[in-house]
């Protein structure tokens, strides 16, 4: 029995989120459906973080464990030969027992990308989402820094995670650069709630536009209320960008 | 009558190329429709580089002669309202009595995106060329130093060209470089031989990775002879990014 771990890519745009639901195409089904190709095996992976429909991932991480003798390679070349080509394994290796890809990870780190530009872009418009008003970079960089920090994120988070309740996480960095007319913001917190950085994102948007100021945008964090924050920003600007470990 | 110049951006992947043909979809079709609804007038565009199909554009140039009293934001606003969302013009100003998009360009700026990494990437799988062999960029950096300046082009041109003649060409800048994954090829010539970008883009990666050496390289460009030459890259990989005007 080996335990494996696969670093994943992919465009979301056709896929309804990570997780398997009956009919629906999804990257773990696609995932599983490849492995079950490659291995004869019927394998149950789990992933560093469950994105939502159109999410996009450079570095998803999932874990599973396998009889298989295949070499570990195979599960880079093999995986790709077998998944459609919006998905793809980019590193295959091999894991101590007991790593698992969602419980051993210590944190993520998402990106979501804005077009901050007048005209809209065909070559970005799967991958970034387009915002064609005057952004305020400094101010958006100081409403970001109020998020560093442990705190109860429900302001911000799906109504899903607000019935489960546990709205505390931990996040350690929050930064807004600039790349020519791209606007990024980088994200890092132990975990996050359902729709957490869309919302961040779309509140942020606001402060930037100056419809908020910082000082609102604390208010809405301590106000633990989704009803006071900002819009939740479309998922094709998301990225899912690595999960750290031990 | 007003003479206007439009600042165009497209995700090529859709389109038969940028010229008219018949029954296709094409970018200057696309213009010229969206044009006639914006204005009610038939109007023939000029552009500075008649892209192949499956090629991108950053910033094609086109220009046209309209009597609309449209004021000329209206040429951003108004025509990406009708254009499809492959296509977009990022900028529109009144141009001199005298300028044409391809007759008064001086040179023509072009990328070519190659993704260098062992396993495919679902977010550049449209927008750069995958190759997975080791490449030596500064030996293609040396190989592409030899194509600046006046030379018969015909060893990278496609046989439509050929059959023309007419195959001098002046190339004044030829550079490689690496960002991340990423190796671009950007070269700018008074104009460009069909598929010459992407020929000598071929060729350079076998540059690369050491089947021609740069004297190889040069005998190829002396040899004036096409069946020497590599093979074209794909179009996917290249971009029309800018023209330049006195």
């Amino acid at each position: 029995m080996k335990n494996i771990k696969l670093t994943v890519e992919y465009d979301g745009a056709e896929f309804k989120g990570y997780q398997t639901q009956p009919g629906l195409r999804t990257i773990q089904g696609e995932l599983e459906t490849a492995l079950t190709f490659l291995t004869g095996e019927s394998i149950r992976i789990a992933a560093a973080g469950r994105t939502d429909a159109g999410v996009h991932a450079r570095g998803q991480i999932v874990s599973f464990h396998t009889t298989s003798g295949l070499p570990v390679e195979t599960f880079e070349k093999g995986m790709n030969f077998y998944l459609p080509d919006d998905i793809a394994v980019t590193n295959a290796s091999i894991a101590p027992e007991g790593f698992h890809a969602r419980r051993s990870a210590k944190s993520r780190e998402y990106r979501y990308v804005v077009l901050n530009r007048k005209n809209p872009s065909p070559l970005w418009r799967r991958f970034a989402y387009h915002y064609p008003y005057a952004l305020n970079l400094s101010i958006m960089a100081e409403g970001a820094s109020i998020l560093v920090g442990e705190h109860d994120f429900a302001a911000f988070a799906g109504s899903e995670a607000l019935v489960k309740g546990h709205t505390r996480r931990r996040i350690v960095k929050a930064a807004v650069s600039l790349e020519e007319e791209l606007v990024c913001f980088c994200v890092e917190a132990n975990a996050f709630l359902p729709y957490q950085v869309r919302t961040m994102m779309g509140t942020l948007l606001w402060v930037g536009i100056g419809k908020l100021s910082v000082t609102d945008f604390a208010t809405i964090l301590d106000s633990k209320d989704r009803k006071v924050a900002g819009p939740t920003a479309p998922a094709h600007g998301l990225y899912f960008m690595k999960a750290n470990y031990e």
